[in-house]
């Protein structure tokens, strides 16, 4: 396989028939143009901007963490550097700051090496534009877009008006399965005649916003493989590349799909969101050119430059920091958040026995650890590797009122309708979850019900944050939790 | 007419038949609901978002000029305040901050004065999105947007590719006619066969952004009861609201279209990009509570809340400064810009002879002031009342180059070839104009030239900023531009 022998040194294959339309007919904005020529040598420009001088802010001095979180630095911005304050509170020319965009190169060609030369940066303000952006800039109305069986519901929460669906492909514990990938793709004008058949794949492969799942190299090598295969763009939207829990902290992490990308099929969407703060409204795309060429013509016209004083403060703490200090904070983060995973952790044991899935055979499709309480399983979940989330599938076969429910055959769907009343419980007794129906999978109003959407009977899925909690927020937290569970379930 | 006898106490009419389809069906994004419960006193919530500990930046100060521009002020935010500065670097519900929301309220109430009660505030990120929102809000594909006779190069680069098409509505010195708005809709059936009547005007009624025009007070009034018996929704992009040039500042200000609107139908557009940094990307939608509530579920999934940094500190700013200190800094503003206007104009006076329209009767369509190179008049301009832009006409029937061009017979539109030549040669002599032509409302494909656009044959147009440069620079530029007349126009 071509990739194999990939050494950096190839170039983008053209995907152009992948625009969307109307992408297709954005112009450069005429007015970034002439910002253009602006900035020539002895120019005087009559095309017009506000005048700097006239803004009101004329130093920033900011107090942060050096990288290893040990100490306060004073970052100070003004108008006497290099690139002086007021640049970034003035118009720009949509691409964001040219250092951060070195930056962004540098530490992509470092850390994720990818397996061709000409791709490019370009600043968006945060992964969910980003993604609204590669929506309007890839797929029409009735499109499909390949997706994990349980997607991130803004994601989704934006495709849907648009009359796109999701064709979700089956997971385990390495992410979606590349052969049921390739079944879906193969099969496609059987199963679905008359529809296009999905050329996006949107993927969150690395601590998934649901699952928690990190998928391996083996595995993205194969995924994209049948990409190619199928001629299909693979959106990576990566905000907890870095929440990753490994042993070894660069050495292990899953690498990006761009490590195997020899072709420029990979759009990946980086975020400072997790990794810095979400406020800051601040990331990039990295992308082959022609794609970073037609996101630009969007992002001229739907957001202009990402907000100033945000790229201002990120570049002056990446280049106090540098790109080891960087590396370090990064690690210290996912030192953090495992810690978290692990009250989270212990947490349920002091309110369940937890047992390995192979000592529950009843129960077939748990995974990881089983939570029982007494002897009867209530929930089962994999150990994150990566992210802020504990995805648990709820066991309902031995819980009394669903069986009740599921007995009467007088709602619809006994497992949608059980879960609603159980997570109104829990936020009854002041503990807050997010309920696994918000990341099903949008495929059209024919497939809301759990059985309609061949989902499997007698469960049902919460998501658990540990990012936000102290250790006794958890503890407490679980204690209501597991006061709930006893109740419900009659134990 | 019932808005006559308003005093504030209506409240919006029902305009829900305005909504495009897509947003229509657009939902609450359901993570942004459970943000919303996560505030329950006591709850603990596993419902995750990043931990605020683990934000790198604590304290942001900022040293800002005071309202009158004569000191500097220290603003500083940090995590011990009544908001902690790390609440805005945290995601947030999409509307923004509610204090800084709860200010543009009252400075609403304050300065228009809206003729409805149940107005609301929503944040966005900059003029630019708000204006791709309301598209998004408004329109489907096809339809004919009503516009001034030139109009914003980038609020059309976001609707031409999306199909939407310029009607535009011919203007004198008080923005467009209201007589020959209504003729266009009354007549729209016959002109028009087949195309839905046009329901959105796109106006930047202040200083607009061609043509320097300002709509006064009995225009609007007129302008609005066409709107309310042709059932159209305002959209009022006024960035320039406080870049007026008036005898009085606040008094005799233009006032908005939210001072007539006893209907709910207007969507005004606030900017701080040119009151305080366009850096911020961050200003405001006013809008009736339905049209608000739509374009919250739009931004949670296609922007999330504007930048966090922008807001704190705009937010700080106008607290520090208060409303009387906000009003003095805007006045000063426009001094400064009025001062640059009036440098323009001096400058053209140092090498044309600027005589009153009515002296060159042989220019018909002239207004304002005309620019005389000895006797040959070169181009004309009203001095504008507001914004930072002087919009000039030139007129080419006595330019010996263009007259060839014309016989000649060679080029489909001599007036936009010849355009383009001059452009460029003021280009290679180191003076930066805005082409016209940028500001040509798209009608479609087959009415892109002069004539077909009917245009006024022999003229052609360029703006002239006199926001950015020095009295030095302006004088230079201006030299150049006449070097490059006298040898064109061969005086």
């Amino acid at each position: 396989m071509a990739h194999e022998q990939s050494n950096g040194a190839n170039r983008a294959v053209d995907l152009s028939h992948h625009l969307n339309l109307k992408i297709r007919s954005r112009h450069p904005s005429p007015l970034k143009d002439i910002i253009r020529l602006m900035s020539m040598e002895g120019m005087v420009s009559l095309a017009g901007l506000p005048h700097p001088s006239l803004f009101p802010v004329h130093t920033t001095s900011v107090t942060s963490s050096d990288p290893s979180a040990s100490t306060e630095i004073e970052l100070k911005l003004s108008n006497d550097q290099k690139i002086p304050l007021s640049a970034f509170f003035q118009y720009g020319t949509g691409a964001g700051n040219a250092q951060l965009r070195e930056w962004a190169r540098d530490f992509t060609q470092l850390i994720h090496q990818p397996a061709y030369q000409d791709f490019n940066i370009l600043l968006h303000p945060g992964n969910t534009n980003a993604w609204g952006k590669v929506v309007g800039l890839l797929c029409e109305e009735g499109d499909y877009i390949l997706c994990e069986s349980y997607t991130y519901p803004s994601a989704q929460a934006y495709w849907i008006p648009q009359k796109n669906y999701a064709a979700p492909i089956a997971m385990d514990g390495q992410g979606i399965r590349d052969h049921i990938l390739e079944e879906t793709l193969k099969a496609w004008d059987t199963t679905h005649p008359g529809v296009r058949r999905p050329h996006v794949l949107y993927l969150v492969s690395v601590g998934s916003n649901q699952a928690g799942v990190t998928m391996g190299p083996e595995r993205r090598r194969k995924v994209y493989d049948v990409c190619v295969k199928y001629d299909i763009i693979i959106v990576e939207d990566d905000p907890y590349s870095f929440i990753q829990y490994p042993e070894q902290f660069l050495s292990s992490l899953a690498p990006s799909f761009l490590k195997y990308d020899y072709q420029g099929r990979v759009i990946r969407l980086e975020s400072f969101s997790k990794t810095l703060a979400p406020g800051l409204r601040l990331g990039y795309f990295i992308a082959n050119s022609m794609l970073a060429e037609r996101l630009l013509r969007a992002t001229e016209v739907e957001t202009q430059d990402p907000p100033g004083l945000s790229q201002a403060v990120v570049l002056s703490l990446l280049q106090n920091w540098g790109m080891d200090g960087y590396l370090t904070w990064l690690q210290n983060l996912r030192l953090e958040y495992q810690k978290r995973r692990d009250w989270m952790i212990d947490a349920f044991a002091q309110h369940f026995r937890l047992v390995g899935a192979s000592e529950t055979p009843q129960l077939e499709t748990a995974d990881g650890l089983v939570a029982l309480m007494g002897d009867v399983p209530v929930f089962s979940f994999v150990p994150p590797t990566g992210g802020m989330f504990i995805w648990a599938k709820f066991h309902l076969s031995q819980n009394p009122a669903f069986k009740k429910m599921q007995f009467d055959g007088t709602v619809d769907d006994p497992e949608q309708a059980f879960a609603g009343s159980l997570w109104a419980r829990f936020a009854e007794e002041l503990v807050l979850l997010t309920p696994g129906s918000y990341y099903h999978p949008w495929q059209g109003q024919d497939k809301i019900t759990t059985k309609a959407r061949g989902a499997e009977p007698e469960t049902t899925h919460f998501r658990f944050s540990f990012s936000m909690t102290t250790k006794e927020e958890m503890a407490l937290g679980i204690s209501r939790l597991a006061r709930v569970v006893r109740l419900s379930w009659e134990v």
